[in-house]
């Protein structure tokens, strides 16, 4: 025990949140179980048990093609069933909510079948490998509105509550007008020309790559935080290792010699590098890469304007620098903000100041977040048009690349 | 999505982890349910989902003396039952491990008891008020160990990957011969002189101050991380604030004026400073505050040996700092190496590199460890032993207070 | 005294250094005295007192227009004379290097004529406001060089000991093929818009805003450190504040009334950004402002390789991040190097590790680097030539800027 | 160029600093070569050209026992003329200040007969070996303070603007009434057990080891920030390497085999670790060690107090870290002030924000403080009494460790 809490036995308040007892269930049926997936259950299984909840999540169904590892998944992860076929999962009684985290060149079909079927639906981001998708998907989100459904989109890094934080200070004014929006998303995953060719690195598959997978982060993370759109940019981008190592499939192994893997050609970015305009005037840059040696998930933004100014960096999540530009001076700093403490959002739930939060708990919050949405029938944030805004706007970038960097401007 | 996942719907591979079904159950039943409850509960709830466990932990019961505030606990946290007797729970068929989160002048009576009924025991930190009582657990789990039950303390911060990582260094030789361990806890939640008189606050109820809420960390990771014990301490401390405002009652309402606010009195320590000698020679320093304005959760550490450094700051979780001094002088510097690679203590079932853990991680690494270390057989890490250890030093540091700073051995 | 001196009065082995008595005089002539001239001047009166050189600096003369100030000047800084006329400091006997501090529109008369009258050339960057000037400069210098004369331009961070560090490292390949660079020049001055229009925000007299104050640092240190050359760039420009008020002259006091201060046009950017690709095929990226609230001599560059990586940011000059991906993943991280080892660029004449530089450091490192290639009749770095290439990419980037950000060779 | 001066040929104002000429001269003689020697010459070189002062330093003459030694060194640091013995030097007519650089060992005899002599006096830190000889130097100034007479002992950190610029807000008020004082001072040359044995390590010569070396900053920078003296300590200290290797002297090389290379014992501590409180009844720690690999010079200060904190590291030694506990929680945390703007002490003469000052400015700000107050008739600060009282403080916590780390009060 290391803190201040103050109840215990032969003194019990009664505890702060009311528990999640009969309160509505809300039915969750997930699609895909990599990664995203393991995140995702994460979330659905302990928001309820944190937050105050209007309706309690239930684990209801999972499904991936492969029956013996969508079994595995269920047990692994805590889903009440499995499914193999996603029409399956989408007409189940039980699930009231589609939780798409398949990569993104199935999310529009199955987006679109569940919101027909009168399904709220989370997707992960990218919305789309195609704006055309993303229109498509956005158009049917929009009819199950009326019907009263939601659909969101996942850029869960709007949860960080330091990010939640920064952007609450610029709605504030505490920043003022805005003049310089810098954002950065830098892995190294890549950097290793033997690293393999996987679904990420194919464009039928992941429709872009740097750019799509971190451009979409911080070009959403970038306009939620100003409070406005990106109108135009100019863009650069680049594939660094054209050819990379086939993932061995089945019968791979059988030739014995190392000499005989197949190569294949790598489809998409390595990285890309833009400069925008924000709807204000302010300048913008954007880079996205998986080449840049050490740096792990270093999510970076920075934010001046005539009254201060913000920065973040993803490896430290639980940090937000603030400067005051309205302090003197001789006192003025770029402050180290711990965003632990109960007045931050999302925090009123958690632990003590000072204690970190990680990355997962963007899941617990989204679910959270969008769980409240649904029972308030309250309109998603962000919604599958934000998502679609986000793929105009890399779209653009990937027009921009083409034609020599020229400006150019975001569709509206 | 932002990483490196490679399994998808079509292209599934199995899941790296077996799923938790198919082994046998370990029934958890916990006692008290504030900040370490609710700590304690996630870990519960979620090592399973996460590694693969040889056992699986199950919520079976909670318990508290006010029924409403345990039945909500329960309800809030996940558990399936609710007990107002400690005695209750201890009897309970589907209990086999008894989790003790109560403030520390309860440890020893339930420690003993569930341990003479034959179940596992988790007791939070520190192990006992006195080393009176910490001895008898210890008599009592070392009898418990003979019939195969598993005793241990809650050292939760052994369980920090970047600590558990610093320890493997260290013991692998990189660091060398040590010649300073530097400890410091701070935090600042009592710098506000109206900050109200809690159990934490009483010397029956919490048994010490900042000692052995703070220090009894600090010492217990200075130890683990040297590999060896303190033999002697020197130590000053001190009440900065000697009285403060009584917590309201039921009634305190009913006079309705401010000044009649009843004030009691702090007897226990805010702040206390020890020298001490390790084993070997190397000079160590120690801090525990709750005074340190502007200082949320700094427990810091720093090792220096003749052939390297470590650092490490709980406020950065996901950092070691390790300084190599073997290398070239030019190009020697503290790295910040992110303890998220799956090389590190803990990351094989985590997120990809780069992605944070938080505070809560610790408890559910504590869960997964006490439970291989019961399915396995296997000597508790940190025993009883261990904790009665940190007692008596705990207990020479108040002994030098009292006797002007003079340089008292820790009892063997 | 807090280090490892080991000399002293009764045991004093001969000072490391040579005195530098019986050497040749080198007259130095400088023309201009505000912040370039006071910092140049520490740089010629302490080389010699610090390195051991082949001649040794007499500060022989200053000039500047009014005779009050630079007389003022003179004695200030301690220059033995002074010249209101620089056509008359030239022609001195006893000035061998003319040293050009003034604003961008005077470089390239006074270095033309400096050169043509015989002297050596030290000349402020930007070389000149426009690639004109910059050529006909160059072609100066190279008739010159044929003469024995040297003449070079004053990029002073290269002799940021931390950044010749890091050239030296990229050079011995410890950071592979680049794939990036990241440049950003950030301070915050102009961000009150009733900061005073000056000179430096005049087009006649300064050439261009932040582009050629800032910019210019960066893309010299960009190509500097990789070695190679920018090929190509696109960008966008902006000035935010567009009015902003006159400094007072002589007579503005007159009138009394705060209201009547002229407001006069912002001619120059307040910020510009830019991508660019180096000759190698690696992708760049530029930033140059003075709007970034809080940043104050924010001059970061971070570059990634195949094998590695380094950072650094002016705010921290003694520090070299450098990360080496050749490294097992569980120890790799960036190091913080204290660039201030015996071993490290320049320092072999400093203080014991850890005892930090300042800025004007730079300034006697170039004084020192200067002296040495007039001594050793040695080519120039860097030369004329190298700053009419930043100035043919300010160039380019102006170009592109105007041009809609269409990626925009760089004139080889 | 890279920053706002507003002054040039055209348009010049006059400089804002007078210039140096008509004030008086004040020679300085100093006595020692070394790095001390070395700092106090630029400190004295460049005051004059920096500050405006009321009289201008002037390089008279430097003193050491080897003739050669002495010469090289007078044209290197650029004093005049060179003696090899201190009491010629005292003599001297154009000497009025006598800068004393020398071990401790001799500090008592020369600042005694310099005081006697009429001379002003400078001494480095610590002001003597034993508490006697720092009584008789007192003693000496006192009666020499009188006579007009000013000495001052070199406590050169207090000149960090960083420090200072705390001190300025801890005298406001800022930080509240004090809670705890930290203060390390962590260097690494003697991790290697082959490093020499030197007059450092010699009892005789150095009187102390880390305690006088390094310890003396910390208890004066401590007492200095906190406005108060430390009324007792409990220490511990500690040789953890007791045989070095000799120096080679002038015959060593004569055997020609490395094994023959004769061994001393080294007669001081590498470590001292203690406690104290301070007058107001604040808790203060300190460490003083050679022996903390990675540490360069890790000078580090964090006061807590009931309104705030202040922290600051030596190895950043423009920045100052101020986390103001009267904020909002939710938007404090500790600022990273750089200490680089007009408004704070020693600022005013040197270079734009964010221009960094490095480790020998320190001197330089010496040598102005102390200029002004000779110039001024004013009481010197740090005076003889403070070094006294340092002294006091070093001698009981060598009290302290040898009885066992008795608490042992300093004498007043």
């Amino acid at each position: 025990m290391a803190r201040r809490e103050e109840t215990d036995q032969e003194a019990a308040a009664p505890p702060t949140h009311r528990p999640a007892t009969n309160v509505p269930v809300l039915g969750v049926g997930m699609v895909g179980y990599a990664f995203m997936g393991a995140a995702h259950s994460q979330g659905w299984r302990t928001a309820g048990h944190v937050f105050d909840l209007p309706m309690r999540p239930a684990l209801a169904a999972i499904c991936g093609r492969d029956r013996a590892a969508v079994d595995a998944a269920a047990a692994r992860h805590g889903w009440a069933a499995a499914e193999t076929d996603w029409r399956a999962l989408i007409a189940r009684d039980d699930v009231q909510l589609v939780d798409i985290c398949t990569p993104g060149d199935s999310h529009a079909e199955i987006a679109i079948a569940a919101l027909a079927a009168g399904k709220h639906v989370l997707c992960e981001k990218p919305l789309a490998n195609t704006v055309a998708e993303a229109e498509a998907m956005t158009e049917a989100a929009e009819r199950a509105a009326a019907r009263g459904q939601v659909a969101m989109v996942g850029f869960n890094y709007r949860r960080v509550p330091a990010i939640a934080y920064a952007r609450q200070l610029i709605a504030e004014g505490r920043i003022g007008t805005l003049r310089h929006v810098r954002a950065a998303y830098l892995q190294d995953w890549l950097v290793d020309p033997e690293s393999p060719l996987t679904w990420r690195l194919e464009r039928e598959r992941a429709g872009s790559g740097a750019l799509g997978d971190l451009g979409a982060h911080i070009v959403d993370l970038a306009q939620y935080l100003a409070g406005e759109p990106l109108v135009g940019v100019s863009a650069v981008s680049e594939t660094f290792v054209r050819e990379r190592p086939r993932l061995a499939g089945p019968s791979a192994g059988l030739s014995g010699a190392a000499d005989t893997i197949a190569r294949g050609a790598v489809t998409v970015d390595d990285a890309a590098l833009f400069t925008g305009r924000l709807a204000s005037g302010a300048l913008a840059s954007f880079e996205a890469t998986r080449m840049a040696a050490g740096r792990k998930n270093a999510l970076r933004l920075e934010i001046n304007g005539e009254r201060g100014s913000l920065a973040f960096d993803l490896e430290r999540l639980n940090e937000l620098s603030f400067h005051d530009h309205t302090e003197p001076a001789a006192t003025a700093g770029f402050r180290r903000v711990l965003v632990t403490e109960p007045q931050h959002p999302y925090l009123e739930a958690w632990w003590p100041p000072g204690h970190a939060l990680g990355y997962e708990h963007t899941f617990v919050h989204q679910a959270r977040d969008l769980v409240r949405t649904i029972a308030e029938g309250a309109a998603p944030a962000p919604s599958f048009a934000d998502g679609l805004q986000v793929q105009r706007v890399l779209a653009a970038v990937e027009e921009s690349a083409e034609k020599n960097s020229v400006h150019t401007p975001v569709v509206l």
